[in-house]
C-alpha cells in the first residue's frame, strides 16, 4: 500500500562501512532480523533518541556508551523492543553488545544496541548471539539493501535514501536507512533511522548537523500520534572523503553537507508516512500565517491526528468541516475564524473562515481522490509556517494494529 | 454494539416541561429528526457550550438568546450542524427561532436553537419551519423517550436518565436526554444534552451546579478526541416543586440536588461512550497518586487517545506495552518510571515501571475479554486522582467514519 513508493532507490556505499545481515529467529523463523553496521576506526556519531520517558533498554545503554566511545559497530534487532523489561533487559541488551565486541575485537562500549518489535517481552539473548557470527561473515560495503530490509517490522517496503555532494573537489556520499510504519510520532528523535557520510566532520558540528535535520523530517512526521519508546536517529561520519574537517556550522561545506544529511533524512521520514500502517493517501499539513512555529505546529498537529478528518481522506470525502472543526480546538492562545483560509492542493474550500464562493463538492471530491494531498491552513496571525507529514486512517490501520501480536 | 446498554430506563415528567417531535426530512426522510422542548414562563437555565472558536451559529444564537431572557423553548434539530456556514448560518438559525416564538407566542429570544449533523452545509430552514406544527401537536411531559430518539444521529440507541430526590418534603425530578457518539471530547461543555428539573433554583446556583456536574461527567469523556463545533449541556429548572428557593450552594438541598443531577448526567455521559462509534469495550482509566488534577488527566488522555491502545482493547490483546508507553511519553513535567504501576481491573500487570511478577499473558488476555474494564494507573508522585471514560477504536468506527456523509 506504500503511497508512491515504488522501491529502493540507488543506495551508495560510504567509505568506512560495512553491513551484514542474519536470520537469527528473534520472534519468527525465516526472517532477517538481525543486522551489524561496521564502521573504521575514528568514526564519529551523532544520534538522537526518543523522549518517551519509558525508553528502552538499548536507548539506554546506547546512550551510556555513545558517552565514552566513539563506535565500531552498530547492533540491531527486529522481533523484540527489548522495552519495559526493567534492569533484566539492560542486562540482555549489554551482553549482546559483549558478544559482538568480543567477535570484532573491540571494548564493550564502541557496540551500541538499538531494538524494535514487541513492548514488555524479554530479549532472546541466546538467539541473538547465535546469529552474530552470520552478520559478520556476510559484512559488505554494498550491504545497505539487505540491512534495509533486516531492520523491517510491520514496513511493508524497505526504505533508504542516497546522496553524492561535492565539498571542495572531494565526493562526499551520505546514505541511510530507516523502519517504521506505526506507533510513529517522533519527539525529538525518529523511528529507527541509521545514516553513514564519508564527510569528515567534528563532533560538535556533527551533532548540530543531526538536531537540525532531524527538526525537519522525523520531527515532522505523525501516523498515529503514538511515540515509539524506540526511536533512535544515528548519524555516523566516517571521516574518509578526504577534505578538510568541517568544524564550524558558518561554512559552505557544512551547508552542502546539511543540506545532503536533510534530504536524506527527510526522503526517509516521508517513506515511513508513506508506508504508514494501512496508508492509502500521504498528507502534507501546511499552516502559515501562524505567530510562532508552535503555534503552526500545534494546529497542524491537531489536524494530523483527528480521526475525523483521517477516515475522511481515507473515503476521500471533502467533509472539511471536520478539518475546521480540528483547527478550532487546537491548543493555541488566540485564533480568530474569521481569518482562516484552507485549501486542499490548489482548491479553496474555506476563505475567511466560511466556505469559499467559488468551492463545490465535485470539486472537493476531485482532490480528495488524488492519493496525495496537500492541506494548507492560513491563520491570518502572523508571519511563520510549518509542515508536517502524515497519512490516512483506514480499515487496515486497525485490522494491522489488532492483529499485531497474534 | 452499545456496550452493557439496554434501552433507555423510565424517564420521570417534569412539571412544566412538554416535549413534541416530528420527521422535518432536514437531510433524510421518515427520520424522527426536529424536537420541540416546551417550558413554563419563569423556568431558570444554565447551559455550558463547546470550546471549539469554530463553534456553529446555533451557539452563537443560543448564547446570545441566553443573555436576553429566560427559555420558553429549545429548538433541535439533527441533519445539519449549520456550522461553518458564516453569517448566513447566523440568520438561518434567527429565522427557525423567530418562526417558532410566533407559533407559541413568545418573543424570539426566548427560544433557544441547537443543530448536530454534517457540518459545512446550509440549514434547510424551510423545511424546519414548516416542520414546527407538527412538533407543536404532539407537545406532551411524556415525551423524553421520543425527544431521546429524535436528537440521535450516529448513536445506534437513544440515551436517557433521570432521577428522584427529596427536597425538604417535596420531591424533586430530574430528567435527562443527551445525543453523541463521534467526534467526542467535550471540553468545558458537551455533545447535545437536553435535562430539566422541577427543582426551584436561584440562577447563579444553577449555572454552579451545571458547571460542577459537567466537569464529573461530560468533561471526564473521550471517544476520539474531536471537539465538536455543536456541544452544549442545558439544564432547565421550571422551578414548580413548590420548596423554597435554592439560593446557595452551602445548603443540604443545593448538595441533594447537584448529586442527582451529576448522577443524570454521569449516566448520559457514560450512555454516549457505550454508544460509541464502533465501540465493543467501556474503558474506565483511572489515574491516582498525581501531583495535579492536570498530570492525572493529561496521563489518562493520553492513554485514552492512543489509536494504539485502543486498537489493542478492541482486539482483546493485553498488549500492556502500549499503555506504557502511552504513560512515557504523556505531556507532564516529571514522570518516575520506576514509580509506576498499572493495572487492568484487579490485575496488575506493571509494578514499579516493570512486568509484574505474577503477571502472565493468559491472565491478562482473561481481562481483556471483558466488555467492561478498568484501567489504572498509579503515578506515585502525589495524592490527586482523576478518571475518565472511553471506549475502543475498531474496524466499524473507521467504517462509520468513512461512510458518513455517503
Amino acid at each position: 500500500m506504500a503511497v508512491g513508493l515504488t522501491g529502493l532507490p540507488q543506495l551508495y556505499p560510504v567509505s568506512g562501512i560495512r553491513l551484514g545481515t542474519a536470520m537469527a529467529s528473534v520472534r519468527k523463523k525465516d526472517r532477517r532480523d538481525l543486522v551489524v553496521v561496521e564502521c573504521i576506526p575514528g568514526t564519529q556519531v551523532a544520534a538522537t533518541f526518543t523522549q518517551n520517558r519509558f525508553c528502552a533498554a538499548p536507548v539506554t545503554v546506547a546512550r551510556e556508551h555513545l558517552g565514552k566511545a566513539n563506535p565500531r559497530a552498530l547492533l540491531i534487532n527486529t522481533g523484540c523492543a527489548n522495552a519495559g523489561t526493567g534492569e533484566p533487559g539492560i542486562e540482555d541488551a549489554r551482553a549482546c553488545c559483549a558478544a559482538l565486541a568480543k567477535l570484532i575485537g573491540c571494548d564493550t562500549s564502541e557496540v551500541l544496541p538499538f531494538s524494535t518489535g514487541v513492548i514488555g517481552e524479554r530479549l532472546p539473548r541466546e538467539r541473538i548471539i547465535a546469529g552474530l557470527p552470520a552478520c559478520l561473515a556476510n559484512l559488505n560495503d554494498n550491504g545497505w539493501a539487505e540491512a534495509a530490509q533486516g531492520i523491517m517490522t510491520t514496513d511493508t517496503v524497505p526504505k533508504g535514501s542516497s546522496r553524492k555532494t561535492g565539498i571542495g573537489s572531494h565526493t562526499v556520499t551520505v546514505t541511510g536507512i530507516a523502519k517504521g510504519a506505526g506507533m510513529i510520532r517522533p519527539d525529538m528523535a525518529t523511528m529507527l533511522a541509521f545514516v553513514a557520510t564519508d564527510a569528515v566532520v567534528t563532533p560538535m558540528v556533527l551533532q548540530t548537523c543531526v538536531q537540525t535535520a532531524v527538526n525537519q523530517s522525523f520531527n515532522r512526521i505523525t501516523v498515529d500520534g503514538d511515540t515509539s519508546t524506540n526511536d533512535a536517529c544515528v548519524l555516523l561520519a566516517t571521516g574518509t572523503a578526504g577534505h578538510a574537517a568541517i568544524d564550524r556550522v558558518e561554512s559552505a561545506a557544512y551547508t552542502g553537507l546539511l543540506r545532503s544529511v536533510t534530504e536524506v533524512f527527510m526522503e526517509l521520514a516521508q517513506a515511513i508516512v508513506r508506508d504508514a500502517e494501512g496508508a492509502t493517501k500521504f498528507i502534507t499539513v501546511e499552516v502559515s500565517g501562524g505567530k510562532t512555529e508552535a503555534d503552526c505546529l500545534a494546529v497542524a498537529y491537531t489536524i494530523a491526528h483527528s480521526p475525523l478528518v483521517k477516515t475522511a481522506f481515507f473515503a476521500s470525502d471533502p467533509n472539511w468541516g471536520r478539518i475546521l472543526a480540528a483547527v478550532g480546538r487546537a491548543p493555541i492562545a488566540q485564533l480568530n475564524v474569521g481569518k482562516v483560509t484552507i485549501h486542499l492542493n490548489e482548491l479553496c474550500v474555506v476563505r475567511h473562515g466560511a466556505p469559499d464562493a467559488d468551492y463545490t463538492e465535485a470539486k472537493g471530491l476531485a482532490v480528495m481522490r488524488l492519493p496525495e494531498i496537500r492541506i494548507e491552513v492560513e491563520l491570518g496571525a502572523g508571519s511563520v509556517a510549518a509542515r508536517i507529514w502524515t497519512s490516512d486512517l483506514s480499515h487496515d490501520y486497525v485490522r494491522i494494529n489488532a492483529e499485531y501480536r497474534s
